[in-house]
């Protein structure tokens, strides 16, 4: 056994102990009164880089919440890998249906349950116990590792940008790891080889000025209600298909080879539908489950609100309503680009009566893609089949990691998903976990990861001062 | 000047101040938190019904909220008057759009506002001082009158049917009248000759057992809100007509002599819309706006909910979704008879991959009519005419007054509204108010209908007990 391996194996109670100590934090990125909770979790991660023997660490301040950097750079002639993770996390509404309470971390069967268990604390913990281990153990690392974990990836890494472009020489590799996403299966592994994109919006619709009793109003004037369900129902037809105009003129169609690809996994409608607690699957005409949630685009609607809401009756004509949207976006779609559409497509088709603002949210992300054969995916790959003794597929998500194209397009360098979540661990919902196999598993696969990296074939030779 | 008249200028102090107190209590009848202020505000009555020197007084038990019962019946050979009114009010929300809190009256400008200060707490007290004054002046009443006020109103008297029916004996009468309801304006009386009824439901559409990440399942499920509203766009075309099959198969058209008589009441169009905040009016095509007000029903969602409505963007395709909807009906259409249209239509189009439940709220009312020369309406019009110095209108009201067409059908009697709200005083809304000028008008104008009523020809003789 490898000495990092049986540095893993002693410390695993400790490891445990500290991701529920992480998890503890209610880091919730998105709502205002949590912000200085995401700053304690930006402190706990600087401490816990420090403690694995990574040095330079800072908390780097951004417009919004802090980013965490660290690095180790002492591997002479060897490739530099950059790892990316995030320390905020979603939203716990609705509370009311956890078994446990979403920040008071619960270990059930095998299974962390908490608020961020997957997403992403219990996956952007893996590398740093990976490098301790190797540091502690071999008193070096395989290559040169930077690390920078962000606090904003859950409403869109909108303070990123800027700070990748005033950090680009800081944060300059060859290879980017990204400790945040999901594999295939406890026994399955995958290579992610795409993301969609994303954009958001939100839809508020003026009526009268104030609340009107429905029985001396109703049937004179616009109800906000109707004018927004009429609007809404507008933007997509019953069948699924997206009825904006131009919403799928930068679609980019999948490679043959992509379908052929996605139609060797293994897919059971009966088993999706029943997990999911739905009778029947729905989607648009002439595509396949795989096909619909990782190259088509979607639109929808997140959240609706307006008027009464409360128990009985209230004869109530509200006077606003409200919907939350987001879409999906494939390559070679832009948020710009379809947040303008849908603005002129509810612009042309604003009912009499009552008026419309279309406020962009500040989360729109490009979708993403890598090439299946790049060298850091055949680093993955050697690992992943070694560990699990079984080739992974290459599939792709379709959620949004904003960050990989953000440093494509910034650091001109590709990212590799490494990730050991899987998606039956109700990521964004009530009962978020981490299976405890993952946890461990994902420690052995980043220290033989890393050591792979310092030897394959194709990567790029480091440059000066990385 | 009348004996009685100077009696309520002697004490017209004392009058508003009893009217403030009784506007304190949050009798909110539709929420269970508030069932001890709707109690207490029964007790309220009841005092102040005993201090007017009306006899028998008592809190009678229903199966929701009590009623207030009271009578004065020594008028030998003269007609038996039952009053209604109620003392329960709405919910307050958005409270937050209040100037001042809803159950803290305030007097501003020679208005009362608070919750219940013209629905209906302002106008059901009326009768009372009225009934005090001529006692209290000379020394009896000119009719026999009988007190009969309810605590469920706005939530449409769910427990009154059955009350009445095995109250029928104490409840007898020759003529209602109905202290809940408005006038036109200031200067200008009406005299109502029919109300809308209602019927209220709520949908709710269960999707998948828990919220999905809408980036891995985006696009593969339905998503509640998108059922939700293609099943609401259905109900209703964009220019305001209802598509329910069956909706409009049981209107009774207005007669010609009811249209001719609301276009002879002036309309500013203009005024109506500046009034409201609203740029255009809106509403079923080939009809004015006091004819879709008044006799043509309505579909309207009241509320709609679902999913995130808070800060910022969630990533979120939720398990379900909600809206509550009521319709505003005419004769001869019926409760039961336009819910089970409804359900009828949204169980035929109910899309794939979600299941929806209807559940129809217990707020059912038929619409009312009552012949324009009623000798109820007649004595109203010439108390009306003399205290106002012009002859009412005939109009109607959109909203819906219940326990009308229920007196008619258990007791055979007719009612005759008698009330002194305006239709701009906020009613169901924040800021609702009550004028002051209403306030002692009504109360004249309540002790010259008793005297009326006492010598109306065409009034039921008194029969045996009344």
């Amino acid at each position: 056994m490898a000495k990092w391996a049986n540095f893993l194996a002693q410390h695993s109670e400790r490891f445990l102990e500290e991701l529920l100590d992480f998890l503890r934090l209610p880091s919730i990125s998105s709502l205002s009164e949590n912000a200085t909770d995401v700053q304690r979790a930006a402190e706990w991660v600087a401490h816990r880089l420090q403690a694995a023997g990574i040095e330079e660490v800072a908390i780097l301040p951004t417009a919004g919440h802090p980013v965490v950097y660290g690095e180790w750079l002492h591997a002479a002639d060897k490739p530099t890998i950059l790892i990316y993770g995030h320390f905020d996390t979603q939203p716990v509404d609705p509370v009311d249906l956890w078994t446990s309470p979403p920040f008071e971390p619960q270990v059930r069967q095998g299974r962390v349950y908490a608020r961020g268990a997957n997403d992403d604390k219990g996956n952007m913990i893996l590398p740093i116990l990976a490098a301790e281990a190797l540091l502690k153990t071999e008193g070096t690392l395989p290559v040169n590792l930077k690390f920078f974990f962000e606090g904003e990836e859950e409403i869109g890494s909108p303070n990123l940008p800027p700070f990748i472009e005033t950090h680009r020489q800081q944060l300059a590799c060859d290879l980017i790891i990204c400790a945040d996403g999901t594999t295939w299966r406890e026994d399955q592994p995958a290579l992610l080889t795409g993301f969609r994109g994303l954009c958001a919006m939100q839809i508020d619709i003026q009526g009268p000025r104030m609340d009107l009793h429905s029985g001396i109003y109703g049937g004179t004037v616009q109800n906000p209600i109707h004018a927004l369900v009429q609007l809404l129902d507008s933007l997509r037809s019953p069948e699924g298909k997206i009825l904006v105009e131009g919403f799928y003129d930068q679609v980019r169609p999948p490679t043959q080879e992509d379908r052929e690809g996605f139609a060797t996994i293994p897919f059971d409608e009966a088993e999706y539908g029943e997990s999911l607690g739905v009778d029947t699957l729905f989607g648009e005409t002439g595509y396949t489950t795989y096909e619909r949630a990782w190259v088509r685009p979607t639109l929808e609607v997140n959240g609706i609100w307006g008027g009464f809401q409360d128990e009985g009756v209230k004869t109530v004509l509200p006077q606003r309503a409200h919907a939350k949207i987001t879409c999906r976006l494939v390559p070679d779609q832009t948020p710009d680009k379809i947040v303008a559409l849908i603005s002129d497509h509810i612009a042309k088709r604003e009912p009499p009566g009552i008026s419309t603002t279309i406020h962009a949210e500040p989360s729109g992300a490009l979708p993403y893609l890598i090439p299946p054969d790049h060298p850091g995916n055949r680093a993955a790959h050697t690992v992943l089949s070694e560990l699990y003794g079984r080739e992974p597929y290459y599939t792709r998500l379709g959620g949004s990691l904003p960050i990989c194209t953000l440093f494509l397009q910034q650091l001109g360098t590709y990212t590799v998903n490494f990730a050991f979540a899987l998606e039956d661990e109700n990521m964004h919902s009530p009962d978020e976990f981490f299976r405890l196999s993952s946890f461990t598993r994902g420690q052995h696969a980043y220290c033989k990861l890393l050591q792979q990296l310092s030897h394959q074939e194709g990567l790029q030779p480091p440059r000066g001062t990385c």
